[in-house]
């Protein structure tokens, strides 16, 4: 299939570019660089052989995404362009929903327009709210979002799921990503985020390479086994495995949802000592007072990715981390 | 003040200019009349006397609304322009999103490049959901919202909400709407609107006019006193002296949230058979299928509103009834 990766060269519109490329399908790419580098291409190339078709702007600019549609003949679109940075997006609400909502509106414009009849959509357990129970099935109530960038998320599910009940013939995919970090293991793709991560391991690899001195961890006052937070972790490159069969799969009309989770938790501090263990690096860290809107525990039901999609996560805690410093130690000062 | 109101020249908004103008403030309306007509503003000038600012375009148009703010030294933005036809929005859902999402976000960057401190937002009670109880009080739990209309409503209050805690100094003032009906006494403005009406005032007009055989009652076996939906309905003048008091009175920095409804619900046929009684014209009427999505009751608690703005509804159904018929006879082919 030719298939549309908006934020194609992210971090993880990066990993399923490759992905495509090497279950054979031809891809082509959106990405103004606000959150990535032109090396990615490069980096696409020497993992996978092969070139994707690349256009660098904002997909805002409806003009030049039109264009896009008119001179490929798409089957589907990977929907992953968006501003993700949570702290960000409470300073910068304004510029989240607008950027956020309106690429999604402009590629579904563009979708109806030009006959376009499937989008995978990069959702995210956020749409969740605090969970009401665990682990989290995609039959779950969805709740209150703590933060614009949450908010964008959940809005951008309902704009496509009215947009599909406009357009009965479309497929409309939301798949909902629990936590992804690692990287290729090629060490050529990953995640290097500018300025303060907000997340954890983004965090921890600024931390092995010198970047920042410590790691906060936010509250270990949790009802939880040591009292840290605990999350369903995703090897990035079996999320983006999961995007591959969810366009081959979920090709009928309709709205599917589907969790990317692996169904197992763990602590902020399982993956510290974890990243410590495999890597022969000391993570020093300092326990601080709890971030407003930060839960005890979430992670996924992940059944009905196995049972719709095939899908399983294959790699495992330890591949995570030492995929993750495979691709930092580049940056090291 | 100095007032923008978007949307000024539609049902609600002119209500508004009116009562604005009347109360010494000045008004300045950006509408691109895709709802209503240019004698709207010749119409606002017969009741009071005095004219508005006015600009023709869609406030879309970021550069052209950046132009009135820049020209204009405005104290507040009274929020009404959007696409207001639930079945229309389930059936464009994209062009809705867009339009209603967008223009939200445009006034709001302009409020905040020009220094505008306060923005009154037209909501609606549509952003409740299926009500836990009634009367519903502002502290009652956001619900699902059915359709795409009533979720930019909702969207628009977050967005709004995420914008005031990004900006502290502003003020934001969500109004949510019961059922607005009724029109000027005058009976030079009021609403008209095209094709088949949705909602159960503009229909019974049609009827009365002749341009529509007979009203639809979408189900009789609700659990209401005479089986037929019950609703609160709020005379449109009523709810525009609301925006005058909110403009005066909510103009201390935070969101502020008030519900803007009498307190008493009325049936279906309470309102046919009130219109009847006051204008003396039969309205013929067929029972038919519920529709999905409509709830059994829905009426407001307005102590806030008389608590916070000295606000109380002084009109009464007699006067919603009579005041839309004045307005309506004009239309008779």
């Amino acid at each position: 299939m030719n298939i549309l990766v908006t934020g194609g060269t992210g971090y993880i519109g990066s990993h399923i570019c490759v992905e495509l490329l090497e279950s054979g399908h031809d891809v082509v790419v959106i990405d103004d660089f606000s959150n990535s580098k032109p090396d990615v291409l490069e980096s696409i190339y020497k993992i996978t052989g092969k070139h994707v078709k690349f256009y660098e702007f904002n997909v805002l600019d409806e003009e030049k995404t039109e264009s896009v549609f008119k001179d490929n003949k798409l089957d589907a679109v990977i929907h992953c362009c968006a501003f993700k940075a949570v702290g960000e997006s409470v300073q910068k609400p304004i510029e989240y929903y607008t950027n956020n909502l309106m690429t999604t509106l402009v590629v579904a414009k563009m979708m109806k327009k030009y006959h376009v009849p499937s989008i995978v959509f990069s959702s995210s357990a956020t749409v969740y709210g605090d969970p009401e129970v665990v682990p989290l099935t995609e039959d779950c109530k969805l709740g209150v979002t703590t933060n614009p960038y949450g908010a964008t998320k959940a809005m951008m599910e309902r704009i496509l799921t009215d947009v599909q009940f406009a357009n009965p013939e479309m497929s409309v995919t939301l798949l909902r990503y629990f936590n992804p970090i690692g990287a290729h293991e090629s060490g050529l793709i990953g995640e290097n985020p500018k300025g303060i991560p907000n997340n954890l391991m983004p965090y921890i690899m600024k931390v092995a390479t010198g970047e920042l001195p410590e790691l906060g961890v936010f509250g270990d006052d949790y009802d939880t086994p040591d009292g840290t937070g605990v999350r369903d972790y995703i090897h990035v490159v079996d999320l983006a495995k999961g995007h591959v069969l969810a366009i081959e799969k979920y090709n009928t009309p309709g709205v599917h949802i589907c969790n990317l989770g692996t169904g197992k938790g763990y602590s902020v501090l399982d993956i510290v000592h974890a990243f410590e263990r495999v890597n022969g690096i000391k993570i020093p860290y300092v326990i601080k007072p709890r971030r407003p809107g930060d839960i005890a525990t979430c992670y996924a039901d992940p059944t009905r990715a196995k049972e719709q999609l095939g899908w399983v996560a294959e790699k495992n805690l330890d591949d995570m981390c030492r995929d993750t410093w495979n691709f930092a130690k580049q940056f090291i000062k």
